[in-house]
């Protein structure tokens, strides 16, 4: 490719716009353009990032046997009705664009696929002959995000790899999660990746285990926690712990505490000089369910630690039949008074009376009471007296057997390892490109995805899904590998190997010598990129590093006697040669330092 | 690939849902299943398919220096505003599916580019330096199609094609469309398909000239219009001719002629005798534009000739500054009244009043009056006398110079070509599969799209559109090549060339035979299917068929004796020879069949 016919746009500012390096790069190097909110047109040079990473995607599945298909955007909404994740991905946390088309139909824009694909499976596989099977696509995908940022890692349009497993066992199932695993781990390695694997919550596509990949990064928006071992590693929506000791409270003079306007755990430890791992912290949500149920849920945590949302979620998910759409701390003035009496905010105890709760409000009438172990394990503690000003000294749990109890709690650096109590947790922030299921039956259940057995009996399809963010994993490789001067791409996902540089184009000589070498080059199957245009060396040279070219070929003064330049973008070494030798030269650097055959 | 690592499901019934024989093969075959109406997932082996035709529409337009991008399917309702085809596309015609996002912005979920790529061109592009430039992209995009049918001839989420060319001047626009002309016809060869260039009318892209690629079928729901010496052929929306001549009426015995209930021109002539070559035709249109306008249009035709309703918008379109978003005849009672006065419907005649419009209508308050050439070329004529149960004889047009004189007549067979007398027009039906448009100015000028000309003053560019129906082009394959048994795809985009089936797939030496063949097949890079399966040898031959793979090789009893059979699938034609001949003997075949090294 010439780059005089191969449009690439430079930008000289960083946009401000842009608040993560990988953004920024991106931007500047003219890979991609904004067309709205967290919608990005992907420009020709980012096409060929884009289908270098696909194709090893696809080498990758199709040698474990996966099949590639393409399955609808649009998807009617009846399915999302039957397998009853509509309302949560519409109404509720609202992640999917959706519309009515002119017959007054209403559909959804994919974001994911589980109900298209086994619609399609329940209707094509019958017996256990025809398992297992496994379909992927590589597709653009939606999410109305409430905040799009940071360029292609949270888009509101974006490019995935999605994958589908059926199985006729679990044991099958759980054989071929790993098979993926594998799979998974060889692909973000043949682009030239590290990533970590974490345990994961399954979270709205559901199932019993799953497993994230993670880039490290501290732009990233998850929070990973691992062992300096390597023995753990789980993102913080999964990760459990237990917390560091916290300090005895085993009497206090007062029974009942006057503690005027002081609402913070912080301004009650400091006013009665008491720790934070001494006070009980209790906070009330509230759970919608899709059956329009509102469930008031009462929550006790010790007072250093944080409610995991995620854990939260999960636990009022599994108390009832129906399913859980949302959940939000209550704070709202207008939805306290319309349902709840005289409640004393910010002096809450875990002894608070269902009475509070206003018999004409639309909630549940008793408190969902769900206590986190941290809390649970106190034996006597300070909580709020229920009752504005006052909080109380508690000797003991009495009431605790009106709680569920159960992890809520966010694990954090500090931590003790629960599976071996010599190992303290660290933390450290990660970008997810991939993420892989074990759904079980969830779907296959709902879509009625049934196969006959050896044994004739009909039962439901064992599934798995796989999903990596091909747009996202192009942005994060840049957040792993860049410098001052912009993009150093692996060569596996590079735009192209190498680029040749003539300084003066107008020199008939440079120019001869450049062609000679591009043709050669291509007549490799190398990826050249030839910069014709005429403009100043140094422009150009700019231009080479902040697009991240691996290599780069300098045809100078020097191309009259046959000598070259040849410059790693990486570790920015120079040597001198002779053209004769280059591609020779090359090849062995490229072997050299990335370990990989062109 | 083997069958049994390739889920093809092939149905045994012909599905009722299909109307056309390619959409029932491409369902029978297992190609596509339906997920919702025209919304359809592409399985596996159609995959193979769209990626063969996908590789040589790039393969060949990357030849011409086309560079591939990505731009998005939500696009912001503002660029659709500027350039003035929002409200077209959604109130209007509605073709365009939209939404509100959860800012309660609006979207519409594109079916075509030209303001999302003219909006980054004019952001990237500065100067004449810069241009010419052609991006393109393979995508999915849908259209809210108000009778989805056919498969995926008009769905409502299809793959297309589309291409943007910029350009300093229009003399280099026109020699790239011909350039593009020319790879359009090259990309439809090499697919193996017969193709009919025909003039065509530019629609809602708009601009000055373009040109549509059919494939001539039964089926096809285009009509066009040719001559048998092929130097004219024409979409039917577009094609000019001149009416055969009609008879002579120089005079008439009544000037007003009682014909009670009698609102047809086929009952009138029965009637009175006469010839509907010496009838006026008029009727009443309404034309609604996006400024709200309304205008009610009066129209004149001769009595055999039927209305082109595409020429009437365009007449309509260029007769007001705002743009024209829907026209329709009017029929329906309540609009009439509401509208009109007293109007003797079936009864009009050219000289109808404008105090026929009612004042307290949202109309115009004239008539905007077209005659159709046909009818003003009469000289005398029958009409309607505007009064219930009455025509009247017109002896001249002496109001003619009220009405616009246009082209807004449908051509049909046996028509006289406009250019040369001698010939008579043909009529056939035809598939659309591509076509290719000079847009001008009208998006650079709308979308503020400009560069500095050579003589450094700013201009708008010149711009080109090209599409190519990706998943149509597979569909209209299949229409052009089938039989009794199923489809027949041309070599170059069937999804295998070769199938081979052992007919006992228990004998070991049959499987040992057909793995060796296979092996060596797939080692010369021929992309084979083993059809693995223990099934019957009757089941396989069926299913090679249907889903139309060129060569078959039949591994049978002969086997022992290192005998096979190559079969082909468009003339069946058998050949029994030595399994050490067959690579040699397939490869010469396939040169002499298709005139292609595979």
């Amino acid at each position: 490719m010439r780059v005089t016919s191969f449009p690439i746009v430079t930008l000289r500012d960083t946009p401000s716009e842009a608040e993560i390096i990988s953004h920024q790069l991106l931007l500047k190097g003219g890979f991609i353009r904004r067309v709205s909110a967290g919608i990005y047109a992907y420009m020709p040079i980012m096409i060929k990032v884009l289908e270098k990473i696909s194709q090893i995607i696809e080498k990758e599945l199709d040698s474990i046997g996966c099949n590639k298909l393409l399955l609808p955007q649009l998807h009617p909404a009846e399915l999302w009705k039957i397998s009853g994740r509509w309302e949560g991905y519409t109404s509720g946390e609202g992640i999917m664009f959706n519309l009515i088309d002119r017959q007054n139909r209403e559909f959804g824009l994919a974001p994911t696929h589980e109900e298209v694909i086994t619609f399609l499976v329940s209707e094509l596989i019958s017996s256990y002959k025809h398992l297992p099977v496994c379909f992927y696509q590589i597709q653009t995908k939606f999410r109305d995000e409430i905040r799009p940022r940071f360029g292609l890692m949270r888009g509101r349009e974006f490019i995935m790899k999605d994958g589908y497993s059926f199985h006729a066992n679990e044991e099958d199932l759980k054989n071929f999660y790993k098979k993926m695993e594998n799979s998974y781990k060889n692909i973000f390695n043949n682009c030239g990746l590290e990533t970590v694997g974490v345990e994961a919550d399954s979270g709205a596509i559901g199932g019993s285990s799953s497993k994230e990949f993670m880039i490290t990064a501290d732009s990233g928006e998850d929070k990973i926690l691992f062992t300096e071992s390597g023995s753990y590693a789980a993102n913080i929506e999964k990760a459990i712990s237990i917390p560091i000791k916290g300090k005895e409270l085993s009497e206090f003079d007062q029974a009942l505490i006057n503690t005027p306007n002081q609402k913070s755990i912080n301004d009650i430890c400091k006013y009665a000089n008491l720790d934070p791992t001494q006070i009980m912290k209790v906070m009330i949500y509230v759970g919608q369910f899709d059956d329009k149920t509102e469930v008031p849920i009462l929550l006790a945590i010790r007072g250093d630690q944080t409610v995991n949302e995620v854990k939260l979620f999960n636990i009022v998910n599994s108390s009832h039949e129906s399913n859980l759409i949302n959940i939000a701390k209550l704070e709202k003035e207008s939805i306290i008074e319309r349902n709840l009496k005289n409640l004393p905010l910010g002096f809450l105890g875990p002894d608070l009376s269902d009475e509070f709760i206003r018999e004409d409000s639309k909630w549940e009438k008793e408190w969902l009471r769900i206590a986190d172990f941290s809390s649970t394990n106190l034996t006597s503690f300070i909580s709020g007296a229920n009752k504005k000003n006052y909080h109380k000294f508690f000797d003991t749990w009495q009431f605790s057997e009106k709680f569920i109890n159960a992890d809520i709690r966010n694990a954090k650096a500090g931590d003790i390892l629960s599976k071996d109590n010599n190992e303290i947790l660290i933390e450290k922030k990660g970008i997810e490109i991939g993420h892989i299921f074990q759904l079980g039956q969830k779907y296959s259940e709902r879509l009625n995805a049934k196969f006959s057995n050896k044994k004739g009996q009909l039962e439901n399809i064992w599934m798995g899904c796989y999903g990596i963010g091909v747009t996202r994993l192009a942005q994060a490789a840049i957040e792993q590998n860049h410098d001052d001067d912009g993009i150093c791409w692996p060569i596996e996902i590079a735009p192209f190997h190498v680029i040749l540089i003539p300084t003066n184009i107008k020199d008939p000589i440079q120019l001869k010598l450049s062609e000679e070498i591009y043709r050669e080059f291509i007549n490799h199957k190398i990826d050249a990129l030839l910069d014709d245009r005429d403009d100043r060396a140094g422009v150009k040279f700019k231009d080479a590093d902040l697009i991240g070219i691996p290599f780069r070929v300098i045809i100078g003064r020097d191309a009259a006697n046959n000598e070259v330049e040849l410059v790693s973008r990486l570790n920015k070494n120079k040597i001198k040669l002779s053209s004769k030798n280059l591609l020779e030269h090359f090849l062995n650097e490229t072997k050299l330092m990335y370990n990989k055959e062109l």
